[in-house]
């Protein structure tokens, strides 16, 4: 019944440019390999998108995310609609000119962010009231504002205004507002001027499995381009996080594309992807990049270890990125502790590759019919031990 | 005299694959078209050295220096001892290996860092008590160990452990300095073990015609492989800096390549190239881009300024760099304003590439013997106005 539903929303109202393809769908898992085309180019997944702030995945260039296979970057509503502003933006030309990224955006909705506000915000049917960030002036934010802005921006997929419920919330809480985010949903839709950028919904539902089955069901009633989870990634455990993935991602049409919002470790991406997730955005690798914790086949380190001042291997010797082909821990420890800008450059640098260089490898597993193996290699290779611990004398 | 003096010298001590070539001087002024052969290649002169004073030139690739054309940089002694440690650096195969650059790198004695550090440091003959200014621990700088630790690094240029001396200063307390300085610089001669290294004299003699002279002839008596003028930029005017250039240049040798150390302005350049200077370093392109002051054709302009936040033109129009093939003012403005790493390297890669094709636009100019005219070109494209008001609406 939804396939229908969708597919017949999709012919009167979905995005003319905006297409995905579903190439193969794993055997052992719901794992799926597919690409998403859009306006601005192809997007293969499943995909990691780096998050793009205020207009810069921080410390790159647009080059070097080519260089290391970014296909799609993520830009930040709420803080692009406060500065520089959406309508400044719209006159310089949008996004992509103003930051030199001619490849696929995909813009949230602002909510997050204004919800993060905590005591700065205020919420009722209209939308959000909340105060800036950099200088404390008042605005509202509504779903009709929000796609303006993405609209003005120039996103090539755009995701509707919905509240992401703190964690943990009562059942009334999550059912009230979650009606509330479908409501916004549909003005979302109904707000839209450029049917060339993708819409896509957001499922919501807390925890609760009731409430997130009522979500999936009312979005695919409104009808979008590709369907997100949110509200995950918000302090629940793995287990949870598993869990509502495992009761609405099987409920989502598989014609479309489906998006994890926010998440999330290494685990977290190869754990979503066997349950039929397309597409992910995390702020980890960049913030933890610039913290000199980074990403390696046996897990998390941390690079500002006394034990790395003399140490002349590479940050992970089985890495082939322009970083560890180039630079010593002891290296990347010096600029760290040396306050340089280049320790956020290449720290990022090898974060964002581990991350999208696990999405080849992931995609390249769904292709080969090994996704299953694939994920238990993946486990295999990690030294529990974990965070910071994990360089040995022998790796 | 002294040029028999110094290749009697160079002959018994000079660097072994050190060697200066010089192509063409101009016949209206004393610039000079050279090529400097180090251990690890060439340089052509005259040349600007960017300044990497932790083991990088702050937000800089060494692949996006090599890019912008950067022959040679330079490295602080003084930091470099203090963090990672001199010994330790040796233990990891160097400065080169360690940065991963592999052109030419001179480093500086680590005395001009000593000596700014005012209160926590005392001289005396054998050399200077300091404390760093990282943790307050103490140390004794000398003429040997600033030798000890530049061999370390790996330098392909070494400079002789000098004081720079303060401006103002009596004519005594210069006379005094500089006469120690020399005896350092016979020293830091002696302390040389490793021949393939070139070892750079440097003139002090503050603002004085009888001292700078007698630096230069006790110098030359010593013989080093090239000749530098220190004590300049210290906060005397421009009339002051050229006056000093004019009393001390002539007095090198031809043969020898002839560094102006620590300058200056793109104006000051193009003077001290007039009169006869080969070398030059300066952290100005560096900082200023880390403060969004950028150069331009027209003069010097601070990014920060509001009217430039919806200009779609590059920094500098008549400018080839890649910063200016591909981002407006108005990103580079949001960039600073929104603090982000990314404002540092644009700004920094439009400085450097300014400095560098400068030198490029200067090596041009001699050797085709047309510098007195570039000189006038290069005044008549600047607006007076000068800081922070170049841009205008019709450039």
């Amino acid at each position: 019944m939804y396939m229908t539903k969708i597919k017949q929303d999709k012919e009167q109202t979905g995005s003319d440019l905006f297409k995905f393809q579903l190439h193969a769908v794993c055997h052992d898992t719901q794992a799926r390999r597919g690409t998403i085309h859009t306006r601005r180019g192809r997007v293969e997944t499943p995909a990691f998108m780096p998050v793009g702030t205020q207009g810069t995945v921080k410390g790159m260039l647009p080059e070097q995310l080519k260089e290391i296979g970014a296909q799609i970057i993520l830009g930040n509503t709420y803080h692009l609609y406060l500065r520089p502003g959406h309508e400044r933006m719209a006159r310089l030309g949008g996004l992509h000119k103003f930051m030199n990224w001619d490849r696929p955006i995909l813009t949230d909705s602002g909510g997050f962010q204004v919800f993060s506000l905590g005591e700065l915000r205020k919420i009722d049917e209209q939308g959000v009231r909340f105060q800036s960030h950099l200088d404390g002036s008042a605005h509202i934010l509504t779903p009709e504002l929000s796609i303006g802005i993405q609209e003005s921006l120039g996103a090539d997929i755009m995701m509707v205004f919905d509240e992401c419920i703190p964690h943990p919330a009562t059942h009334a809480y999550v059912a009230e507002s979650t009606a509330r985010s479908t409501r916004w949903a549909a003005r979302c839709k109904e707000a839209r001027t450029d049917s060339s950028a993708a819409l896509f919904g957001i499922v919501q539902g807390g925890m609760e499995q009731d409430l997130r089955r009522q979500s999936v069901v009312d979005l695919l009633e409104i009808g979008f381009d590709g369907y997100a989870l949110g509200g995950l990634s918000v302090g629940e455990s793995a287990e949870v996080m598993y869990q509502v993935m495992d009761w609405s991602l099987p409920l989502l049409p598989a014609e479309c594309p489906r998006y994890v919002m926010g998440v999330g470790t290494p685990e977290n991406l190869v754990e979503a992807v066997a349950r039929g997730a397309d597409m992910f955005d995390c702020v980890m690798p960049t913030r933890n990049a610039r913290n000199g914790v980074l990403f390696t086949s046996f897990g998390k380190v941390s690079i500002k270890q006394a034990r790395f001042s003399e140490d002349e291997m590479p940050i992970d010797p089985d890495c082939n990125c322009y970083v560890c082909s180039n630079y010593s821990r002891a290296y990347l420890r010096h600029l760290y502790q040396s306050n340089e800008i280049l320790a956020s450059v290449l720290n990022t640098t090898h974060n964002l590759y581990y991350y999208l260089h696990l999405m080849q490898r992931i995609r390249d597993a769904i292709a080969a019919g090994r996704y299953r193996a694939f994920r238990e290699e993946f486990y295999r290779n990690r030294i529990p031990a974990g965070d910071g611990h994990a360089f040995t004398g022998s790796v």
